[in-house]
C-alpha cells in the first residue's frame, strides 16, 4: 500500500529520529569503525565516484521508505560486478566492518537501512539484464535491476514478471528476492520460491555461491537458492537472478462488489475462485470504513450506488477476452442473485479498471490524512481474517484508548490482512500496546506476524510468536554458518532479545 | 515413466546384486552395528509389531523400485507419531546408528534404500490426514500419506493436490517433498517449493523443526522449510506437511499432434502456450522411434493416420469446458494451417484422452521389451532439448558400440528430457561410457544432470557437473550442521568422490 511520503507520524518533521535513539538499550556490535584507509581501499576498488561519502547524498540511504527509521551509515558503496561485491565483502569480513545491503530501499520493516554506522552496499549499479529466452520465458539479470524495468522489458516480448507491487518503479529484483516480496498477484502467479529458478549470491567472506539454474526442473542436490530468498540480506548478498516469467495475459477484467457481511466476503472469494478458476489474478477486500476514507479524504466516488459493509475487488488475467468476460459476468450474476453481493460493477474500459484498483489501493493514502497511521501486516486463516478489526475496536474502547478509526483491507486471496488504526498524532505507547495485542492475537490463531513485508529491524522482537524455539535456534545456526562474524545486515531478522521504544 | 517391474536389466533375476558388490571401493561409514539391545529399545518404544526384522519382509524395503539397487538393512521401524520419530532418531544419533528414511520406495535413484546395513525408518504409519480447509484449500497431513489417497480426499471437496506422477498410488507425500518430485503437470501447478506452505521435520538429533505454516504469505524469518524439500532425507525426516491444493478443473482436454521436425515441436509448444495460456496443464513430446516402440511392442495404434518424426501431447485443465474446447480447437487449426503440425487429433471422450496419454506414458514399458533400458533424466534448454538424441546415436556409431535403439521423450513443457537407449542385455561398461557422455554434455549446456528424479546414490558422483565447488562445499557445511554424525541417509546426495561399477 502507498503512504503519503511527506506526512511523518502525523508531524512534518524534516528527519525521523535516529533508530538508536528510539532503542537506547541496543548495543552496537563488535565491528570496526570506518577509517580513511578503508575508504581508500574502496575507492581503489570501485572508483571514487562509486564510494559516496557526501552526507547529503548518504542521508537518503539511511532513511527507510516510511521515514520511520534512520541509520548512521557514513558511506554508500556501488559495486557493478559480482567480483566487486566479492572484493568488498571479503575486505569487510577481514576488517570486521558491518554491511547493510540495499536495493531500492522500499522495504517497510527497516531492513534495508543501517541501524548504527553500517556500510551501505547498494545494488544500484548491478543493473544489467543478462539474457531472456523467448521460448522458455526465463529472464536472467543482475540483482539491482528495477522490477518495473524488467517487467517492461519482458512485456515487449509477450511475457510478464510474475510479481507486481506498488513500489515496482523503484524496488530492485534482488531486494524482492531478499524479502520474498508478495504483492497483489501472488494468488495467481505464486511465491518467488516457485518462480525463481536461479540465484547467485555472495557470502559474507566473499565466496560466490552461483546457482544460476535456468530450468524448471533441477533436483541436483540441496536447493540452496531458497536460503537467500526471504533472509533479507543476512545470509548473503544476491548478485544475479534467473526468473521464470509468465505469458502476458491477452485480457484483463476487474469486478467490484458490495458485500453485506464478512461471511459473505468469504463466499464471494469462493464463488470467484470456482467461477474464474485459473484466470483469477487478484482478490482484494476493504471494509466500509476504508471506503469512507477514500471518498471523504481523497474525493473518490464510491463505484457502487450505496454504501456497503464490505467491498471485494476481483481481477482476471486471461488469454481470451471474450471467454474471460463471459466467466466474470456470470460470476457477477451469480453472486448478485444469491445475495452474496448486494451490488457490483464490472469495469468496461481500461480507465474504469484503473479507477476500481485505485479505490482499493489508495486506502493507505487516505488513512494518512487522519494524522498518523499504524498498519499491521499479518496473515490469518480466512475464516477469521477480519475478526481482529472489531476485536481491536472493542479492546481500544475497553482500555479507554482514543483513536480516530480502525479498519481493515488487504490481499484476501492470500489471507493477508492490513489492519489499520489512525490517530491524530503519533503515540509510541499506544503503538506498543497495539503491537503486543495484534501479534499475540495473530500467533494464537497460527497466523504470521510478518506476512509479506518481512521482519527487518521492526519485527524481530515478535518473531518468537511465529517461530518455535528450535526453528529460531536453527536460524541462528545458519547465520553463524554463513556469516560467522555477523557482518551482514546486523540487528535484522534474528531476535535480539530487545525491547525499547517503538516508532 | 513406468517400467516393467518383472524385467530386470533384461534378465529375470530374482534379486539384484547388493549395491556394495557393484561399488566394492565404497567404505561403510563409522556407524554402530545393530544389536539386540538396540532392537529391544525400538520394540519398547514402537511395539514389537512395528519393528520388522523378518528377512523376507525386510527384503522388499532393501530393494529399490527399479530393482537396480539392494541394501542390507536388517530392520524396518514404523513410527506413527512425530514423537516416536524424535525418540528413534535421538537414540540412533546417540548410538551412532545410520538411518535410511523411506516413504513409498518409488524413487529411481536408489535414495530410499540402504547401501549397507542402515536402519530403515518407514513413514508408512505416519498416514493421518490432519485437516483440510475448504476455503483456502490447504491440506495438512502426516508425511506417510499416499499421494493418490490425498488427491482422492481433496477431489471429493473440489480440489486437487498440485502434483501428479505415475507412482501416485504408492509414493508418500513426505517422499515427494524429500525428492522435490516434479511430475507431468509442473508446467501448470509449479514446483513443491511454491505449493508447500508448511513442513515439520525432525533433525538427526531428534529436535523437531515445526514449520507448519498454512498461509500463503509468511515472511517471518528464514524460509527453513525449503531445506527439507529436495534434500532426500539427508538433513531431516519430514513428519508433517501443509500443502496448498488447487481448485479441481471442471474440464480436461487432450490434443495429440504429429510434427515434422524438432524446431516445429518448439513452435508447437510456443503456439500452445500462447493459445491456451493459463489452461495448459501438460506439454509432452515423444519422437517417432518411441511411437514405433509403443505400436510394435505393445500393440497400440498410432492415434494419427501416418507416422511422424515427432509427436506432441498437450493437455488443458480449465474451469469452463466450452471455453477450453474452443481454445484448443483453435490451436489445432492454427498449427495445422501454419504447417507446425502435419496432423492432429483432439480427444472427444474421456476414453480417448486416456488412450492418448497412454500412448505417451507407455513408452518406457515398450522400451523394456527390447531387453535392457538405460534412461537418463536431464533438463536442457528447450532450443537444444533434442540435440542429444542424434548426437548420442552418432557417438555410439563412431565408437562402434551396438545398441538396439536411441530415442527421446519427456516433459518438454519443463525442458525435462528422458533420453533412452536400449540393448539386448545389460552392459555396465556401455552404461558407464554413456553416463560420462550424457552428463558432461548436459553440464556443458548448463543443464541439470538430475532433473526430476533427484540424486540419491545413483548420481552423486556426477553432481559436480551441475553444482560449483563452493555450492558443494556449502552443501557439506549444511549437512555437518544438521547431522554432525552423518547418520541420516548416508552415502546419498553428497558427493563421495566415488567411482565404481554402475548398475
Amino acid at each position: 500500500m502507498e503512504k503519503g511520503r511527506k506526512i511523518v507520524n502525523g508531524a512534518d518533521a524534516a528527519l525521523p529520529d535516529f533508530t538508536t535513539d528510539r532503542f537506547p538499550h541496543l548495543e552496537r556490535g563488535d565491528f570496526a569503525v570506518l577509517s580513511d584507509e578503508h575508504l581508500r581501499f574502496f575507492e581503489d576498488l570501485l572508483g571514487k565516484e562509486n564510494v559516496v561519502t557526501d552526507p547529503v547524498k548518504v542521508a537518503a540511504h539511511n532513511i527507510d521508505w516510511d521515514r520511520h527509521a534512520r541509520g548512521q551509515g557514513n558511506v554508500v558503496l556501488k559495486p557493478a560486478t559480482t567480483q566487486q561485491v566479492t572484493d568488498v565483502l571479503a575486505f569487510c569480513n577481514a576488517e570486521r566492518l558491518a554491511v547493510t545491503p540495499q536495493g531500492g530501499n522500499t522495504g517497510l520493516v527497516w531492513g534495508s537501512v543501517p541501524v548504527f554506522d553500517e556500510i551501505i552496499l547498494s545494488t544500484q549499479r548491478l543493473n544489467e539484464i543478462l539474457s531472456f529466452d523467448e521460448v522458455s520465458g526465463v529472464l536472467t539479470c543482475q540483482s539491482g535491476c528495477i522490477l518495473g524495468d524488467l517487467d517492461a522489458y519482458v512485456r515487449k516480448r509477450g511475457f510478464i514478471v510474475p510479481l507486481d507491487l506498488g513500489a515496482k518503479g523503484k524496488c530492485h529484483i534482488g531486494g524482492n528476492l531478499s524479502t520474498n516480496a508478495g504483492g497483489v498477484r501472488l494468488v495467481r502467479y505464486g511465491s518467488l520460491h516457485g518462480s525463481v529458478l536461479g540465484v547467485e549470491a555472495v557470502r559474507a567472506d566473499g565466496t560466490v555461491i552461483r546457482l544460476m539454474n535456468t530450468l524448471r526442473k533441477d533436483n541436483s542436490g540441496f536447493h540452496l537458492k531458497h536460503m537467500f530468498i526471504g533472509s533479507e540480506g543476512t545470509l548473503g548478498v544476491i548478485t544475479q537472478v534467473a526468473i521464470q516469467c509468465s505469458v502476458a495475459p491477452a485480457a484483463e477484467h476487474v469486478l467490484f462488489l458490495g458485500v453485506p457481511s464478512f461471511s459473505r466476503v468469504v463466499d464471494a472469494f469462493r464463488a470467484a475462485r470456482q467461477a474464474l478458476g485459473e484466470t483469477m489474478s487478484a482478490c482484494e477486500m476493504m471494509d466500509g470504513e476504508c471506503m469512507r476514507v477514500v471518498v471523504d479524504k481523497l474525493g473518490y466516488r464510491n463505484p457502487l450506488q450505496d454504501d456497503h459493509p464490505f467491498y471485494v475487488l476481483v481481477e482476471t488475467n486471461g488469454s481470451d477476452a471474450q471467454h474471460d468476460r463471459e466467466k466474470i459476468a456470470k460470476l457477477l450474476e451469480a453472486v448478485r442473485s444469491s445475495g452474496v453481493a448486494t451490488d457490483g460493477v464490472l469495469a468496461s474500459s481500461e480507465a474504469e479498471m484503473r479507477t476500481l484498483w485505485e479505490t482499493r489501493l489508495r486506502v493507505g493514502k487516505g488513512l494518512w490524512a487522519d494524522g498518523c497511521l499504524y498498519t499491521f501486516d499479518i496473515s490469518v486463516p480466512l475464516r477469521m481474517y477480519y475478526d481482529i478489526v472489531p476485536e481491536m475496536t472493542m479492546r481500544l474502547r475497553e482500555a479507554g484508548r482514543h483513536v480516530t478509526r480502525v479498519c481493515g483491507f488487504g490481499h484476501m486471496g492470500d489471507s493477508n490482512l492490513h489492519l489499520a488504526v489512525t490517530s491524530p498524532s503519533f503515540d509510541s505507547e499506544l503503538l506498543e500496546w497495539m503491537e503486543e495485542f495484534v501479534y499475540e492475537w495473530t500467533s494464537l490463531r497460527s497466523g504470521s506476524v510478518a506476512a509479506e513485508h518481512g521482519v527487518g529491524f521492526k519485527k524481530n522482537r515478535f518473531l518468537h510468536l511465529s517461530k518455535t524455539a528450535p526453528a529460531l535456534s536453527l536460524m541462528k545456526d545458519l547465520k553463524d554458518l554463513m556469516d560467522p562474524k555477523g557482518i551482514l545486515n546486523p540487528y535484522k531478522v534474528l531476535p535480539l532479545g530487545l525491547t525499547g521504544k517503538s516508532c
